[in-house]
């Protein structure tokens, strides 16, 4: 079987997720890295490419050059991942898509619902797959409890409790410093701050695992350290299409939680419990039982899980072979093999839609307002 | 020195609370059990006394007898704990409190909030001890958080989020069990039923811990089963007289979740984490650094931390000896020494103000409303 | 129910055990403190005796003068505890035994396998109660791990790992502390210093779990700090009568332990796990099956341990309540109600036993040795 | 910078090791995957290689058929991964180093000593890598152990106290299942079982981390499941050059755990805790201070552990990474830069002298031994 072609925008050195693209997209052997436009600096971004194994002649300075240097080649590149700043996701992301190459789009995928519309569209009319990397989604472990869901084994989920908080904004001493300042000002960041970095997370997480989406939400907001114009702190309370309650906390000053991404799914007949930073395990409780520890790869997980346990029970496994199962299930689906828990441009509009109405009903004293892209009222 | 003696009204045979209070008032050797009435039943309540070595005649039939044959005794009780269905404790404490006695009432203190101003105004005119039994602020890594936040040692308190989560009434099968039911049914629980019955914790613990008062609140009931009228999952934002942001999830639904107190303080120089479950460390990280665990009983704590660590380090206390060192604090306070930490009448009728205001946010889709008694506003 | 009358030899202020049995002893009303001779310095013991309520005569100045001013009283203490130094506890249980009352003696029972058989025969012919204070068996989740492998529900015991480690005696610069420096020194310890002060704890667990008892042993001990003449490290490796494979290891320069006892028993078809740290859960797989957690006074354990769950589940007991509950057993079988949990003297000299091979092996690079004593061989 | 070519020998479909090393050789892009002898069965392992990307005249149907092809190719490869049963790896190790390969070959390296100093002294004479795959001791976090030992942050090492057990084989039904049964049989697994499995993960480590070499052990072996000649749980006892004392216990009949390799490490100043199933923690507690979480990509790592962070903090990395952590070195070290923790041929004897030591002792009831290889005493 010979390798699919990836290509790279954005990740150049020093980046938190270059490192975790390239060994997810390497590490099965299924990619090779191909091409690349990694930095907005184009002489760095051409040599540290080379320095990564890219050909000279498909090391680009930028996103454009590339997309011209890529169209025409025989040997063109099977997929591109956009991993820039957040405001070009949308350019790179639709040009890509009509000149027919498909794309794995970091979050968000668009900085406005509209635009998030226009990706929908777009990759529906380029018959390419746009996919958006909610790679907490392809842990094994996270697929058995959406698999446990499906299948009913909970019954009828009553509540999902998401969290998803960290402290690494939570100095004030070093809130200027630019890596940090630029989330929280809506010149770079858009509407929303803490929420659309991490909240989307979690909200994506919810209806993944329950099978459901986001109707309607009511936030509040909080900017905890002055002169930050958007929130570093967040809680929005939702309820989704068949009734689920949702309750989703995050922040960005929780000094000490270092990821604290977790998710707790409560239905009929049993809660499922799933927590970020300990991913191999996932708590499963019947009802009226004994609170149980589901491994990885133990025997009789559900499909999805048993195929993406990679190595022996108890071995962890962490974020970049999570990553990794998401580069799978494109080179799968770049092949033809349809994979149900990708997530795709319909899941970034969603998202998109979700943190404007946040933005809104924060901005209203909690008003409960509509989360849905109106393309899937 | 001789020990005080103590009387109980409620707290009957097969009750939960009756064991730890009489744990509790008995671990330390500081009360004797001199009068009970402890049953709804006359006869079972007189026996059972009885039986606990209480003598007989003053093993009562129920609580007017008990204070007709207390009230002048030369050795008449120091302190009455109400133990009672919470409808009661309003009348019960008031008359206590105007007989002379110093009282320990369970939570919550009254149904409304008038009739715990009432309260208030009772204890203060008769110079009584009145004591709301919010027991988890007594665990010794409780009154160190709020030391350390007293201290300033993680500096102005930017946010609070706490939790008290259980799953015991999530079986749907079970909701018409009498001890479950009556929780969800307006005539007999009132207004509120889980934010009342667990909510008030962890709002008290958010307020004594951060040395501080809720102003307003926002609220999200949810019956996540059909039949209750009351809610079995709630949602509460608030703010607090300083500033801090407070979020507050509260559910009895949350299938294998035990008894999921926690609480979290983030303050501009570092975080704190404690859970009831694991009562005995205090998890505490500085802005930039290492987390560091705190244990019960190790050299340098504060001083209130120190005196409640009854057993050497790492030999886990519980809720029992929480519940011990109220009775301990309530002991020197009757005795004259002023104790600092003792959840008193103001706590009680404070926590019926906010239980009111979430209820009439919840019921107007999350407006925010002033969570303050009116005579402390 | 009149309540029992308790003395106390030893556990002056100050002193660690103490208020654990204090504590123990009165939480359930069950006995009242009645008596003590609790310091050597004979007016500091009267004078603290009496601050805890007990009446003047009764306060004694050693227990010569206890054991005098008790025998002859109609209203004669009905247990006496003793918790002075190791090396008088043969002495005066000895003398309590043979005048007719029942003793609770802290662990070591003896210094000396010989003292302790005297001691088996002397409570032999007294017909009193000689207990011993191995308290961590009286947790409910211990006493449920001891009902599970009698049941049969892990199948024949192959294998147990106990540990008992801590780090309190890690500091070079405090070994010449005299509250640590006596522990490694002969003179006042005795043969062995960690294995005969932790370690028989360990040793005591293993056989009450199994329900067997420790035939042969072999030792390796080591003295990790300069001076100590004793060990303050040691690992004994064991098999017991039914053929029991056994593993311990006991230290106290385990910098960072605080009190790491546990213990894992593993059967033909399941696995035990339970640590005096967490000691509400205990642990359990089924072999080929998932972990489970089983909690404290959950539905449906063995009667000995929810006979000891006093407070509703998750509200975590801890180890005062674990003392409490070897007085509940002593005034059960004070009164006549046969307790099969409750350690006794047979339990001191098989400690005492093990105690001195394990010296024996130690010194001779670990042979194994006759671990029982001659009277049970 | 091109890549490396890498072959693999064994690792076949269905193994549990071949895709951890696949995952690792290829995650960071640093080899490519150009030859494999991947099946005992030629034309099977043929296939499966080239489904695997590998080139037709590259699937070799053994090993020897692999060492022709590869020997004179001008473009060979630059690392042979030996991945077959134990005791082939002497005989396959032997003849690529000879033939002027470098070789990753897996644990454990030779069945004997002999064949061990064989090893060590053909490497030294080819000039070529052998490395073997300790992959444990590439996890950052032990990385960083290992360093702060060497900087002096605990002090002289007084004891090092290490387990690896699983209960993967404790079910005797499932004794004589092949997969199982090889593994206690001498026949086909030489002197020892569980031991030579896991238990020189283990040793190895100790020596890893505390900079040190095992020179004495007393060892009890036993064999807890009717017909396994081999020992299925031991406990070894260790000295060091230094005077460290060492504690090792490994079992795979301790149903429940599931991967329960850890290590702790005492020093004179302070302890440090690492645990395979929460790799990317290290706990740390200096002598009298506070126990603290040292966090996998925090600021101010030593500088091995900072690099072998791959991803932002708290986003876990399991064990491919670590497998690839091996590669990372091998690949440095092949292009010239030495990599000080690369396990190596000489670490390969060691634990093989350490395995007939220990089973010597175990056979002589735990008489102490020498544990060095004849060329390292």
């Amino acid at each position: 079987m010979t390798k699919l072609k990836w290509g790279m925008i954005g990740g150049g050195e020093g980046s938190q997720i270059g490192p975790a693209h390239r060994l997810g997209a390497l590490a099965d052997g299924l990619f090779e890295f191909s091409a690349g436009a990694l930095d907005h600096r184009p002489d760095e971004g051409r040599e540290y490419a080379q320095r990564l194994g890219v050909a000279t002649d498909r090391a680009y300075g930028d996103w454009k050059e590339m997309l011209e240097g890529e169209r025409n080649r025989p040997d063109r590149i099977d997929l591109v991942t956009v991993a820039t700043p957040n405001s070009t996701h949308f350019e790179i992301t639709r040009a890509f898509l009509e000149a027919g190459f498909n794309v794995l789009c970091e979050k968000p995928m668009t900085m406005t619902v509209e635009e998030g519309e226009q990706i929908v569209r777009t990759a529906e009319a380029s018959g390419k797959l746009c996919a958006v990397n909610y790679c907490y989604s392809a842990y094994p472990m996270v697929r058995q409890a959406r698999a446990m869901v499906r299948a009913g084994e909970i019954g009828k989920v009553r509540l999902v409790v998401t969290n998803f908080s960290h402290g690494h904004h939570g100095d004030a001493a070093d809130a200027e410093n630019p890596r940090v300042r630029w989330r929280y000002d809506p010149a770079m960041a858009g509407v929303s701050g803490q929420f659309a970095d991490c909240g989307i997370h979690a909200l994506h997480m919810a209806s993944f695992i329950c099978n459901d989406e986001v109707e309607t939400l009511s936030a509040d907001f909080a900017s905890t350290i002055a002169g930050r114009a958007l929130e570093d702190d967040a809680m929005v309370n939702f309820r989704m299409a068949r009734g689920t309650v949702g309750r989703l906390w995050t922040s960005s000053v929780a000094i000490g939680r270092q990821h604290g991404f977790d998710i707790q799914v409560f239905g009929e007949t049993g809660g499922l419990r799933w927590a970020s930073e300990h991913p191999n395990q996932l708590i499963y409780t019947p009802v009226g039982g004994r609170t149980q520890i589901i491994e990885k790869g133990e025997s009789g997980l559900h499909d999805d899980a048993q195929r993406l346990s990679r190595v022996a029970i108890a071995h962890p496994e962490g974020f970049p072979l999570a990553v990794a199962n998401i580069y799978c299930d494109l080179a799968d689906a770049i092949r033809g093999q349809s994979r149900d828990g990708l997530p795709g441009a319909a899941d970034g509009v969603r998202s998109m839609a979700a943190v404007h109405a946040a933005v809104e009903s924060a901005s209203n004293r909690g008003a409960w307002v509509d989360a849905r892209p109106p393309m899937f009222r």
